[in-house]
């Protein structure tokens, strides 16, 4: 299958690397050149020009929005009737925008964010959310299966982008409350390890817990998943939950505690960082 | 080994039932009588006098004072050398003014709150948050490993009831963040089966998810574990981390989310009826 890809950034240069190990015919294009095993295209138009299924993997919703909609863009360069699978982290009102401008232009369009991150995309063992028609979903199955090991339909047009906002106010909300623990343990001189084994073990138990806490302890930051992406995204969540009418009040407060992060300079460090904050906020 | 058991409600029934099937004499009292396989006495007094371990289950800090401090109550009754194991959940401080007392009066204390529920007492799985001397967690383990299934020293006096309430203030701050996870999932009209699965197996994932969410989604709130003594629960988290200087924002906005669950009248709810919370607030 010939497949334009565009953004060939942590993620989406395994991502198309994987495509190509599969067997596929990858037409790629970034911004800034890279190094890559498939085709390199020197412009978007270039990579999607005679695609059956068009892959955008970018930072942030105005540069989706650039790239699919705009002069020289995927709409204007692909074939009507090609698939555009959106896998960047975007606003689920724009998600919604480009698949209604998709739609109307002929083509047929879902979003499929992602989560696990740089070492999921390497592996191929991502867990994929998919929005869109189901026809769609059935087209785009073979393809997503070689990049994700969870690939699932969770509803019509913008919904991929919905749940994965869903996903980052918990994984940021839970980042908060084991900092907060783990802060309330250490303040009174509780060992922390056994407390941490036995709070993993009961209704308390999560994959915060159970894979970033002993990195906390030690103060071991090193992304993993950047404080200042994770900031962008609860950006997301907290305007598309104003937007449907929905409080979020402890969304809110992670959302707070994420750009206290960046505000305290740690944007650059894993999301677990936003302990500093709980102990700057705290006598530690 | 014999038991003076004191507190036979819904964990302590089966808990001293579970002594009794293992061998133990137990010698059991509760304010208003019970039925119990064991040796019913008819005063705390009674209970504990020659009693080896001292066991007490009991709803709140004022309840375990008294038993344990007050006239006729176990440090008056039992003898000096008794093992004395507080089993209830309380505030930390007065778990350690309870081990001071007991100590200065010849006794050896333990706090070792549970999770696990009423399910965990019946089947001898609770998880359990030791603190406390190390050779008085020695002499408690036999006895310990009746009731639970994980059994954890965690530090010095008052430590089993810290993690107790760091556990509660994870359990209490998840249920939210699932519950604000649901109510934007659905105003936005996306299939919440298939989403919370993905969530589940993703850095999301937590046992709130999986052992919650279904019911959340059905609306099916029997307890388990009611919004009432999660509410005593979380004023021992938010008074304990004020009085150690910790800042908990999350914590605390999830004990005013508990604290309206409760003033909405939904106080004999499973606790997971903090969703209704949400929905109030929100277009659902």
């Amino acid at each position: 299958m010939i497949i334009g890809f565009i953004g060939l950034g942590i993620m989406g240069l395994p991502m198309a690397t994987n495509l190509v190990t599969a067997g596929h015919d990858v037409r790629a294009y970034n911004r800034s050149p890279r190094e890559f095993s498939g085709t390199v295209a020197d412009s978007a138009a270039a990579a999607v020009t005679g695609a059956d299924v068009v892959i955008t993997m970018l930072p942030d919703s105005p540069d989706v929005e650039a790239v699919v909609l705009g002069p020289d863009g995927v709409l204007a360069a692909a074939a009507p009737g090609t698939l555009l699978i959106d896998m960047s982290t975007i606003a689920p009102a724009t998600a919604r925008t480009i698949a209604d401008a998709a739609t109307e232009a002929g083509f047929r369009a879902l979003d499929a964010p992602v989560s696990g991150g740089e070492q999921g995309a390497i592996d191929g063992a991502l867990s994929i959310m998919v929005g869109g028609a189901a026809d769609d979903f059935q087209a785009a199955k073979p393809v997503l299966d070689v990049l994700g090991s969870t690939v699932v339909h969770v509803g019509p047009a913008g919904s991929g982008q919905t749940v994965k906002a869903a996903n980052q106010l918990i994984v940021a909300g839970t980042i908060g409350l084991v900092a907060e623990a783990l802060t309330f343990l250490a303040a009174h001189s509780v060992d922390l390890e056994p407390a941490v084994a036995v709070l993993a073990g009961g209704l308390a138990g999560n994959r915060i817990l159970d894979r970033k806490a002993a990195g906390m302890i030690a103060h071991h930051f090193e992304p993993g998943f950047r404080i200042d992406l994770h900031h962008k995204d609860l950006g997301i969540v907290v305007d598309s939950a104003r937007a449907a009418g929905v409080t979020v009040p402890l969304g809110a407060v992670a959302a707070q505690l994420m750009g206290a992060a960046r505000a305290q300079g740690h944007g650059s460090l894993d999301h677990s960082a936003l302990l500093l904050v709980i102990e700057a906020l705290s006598k530690r």
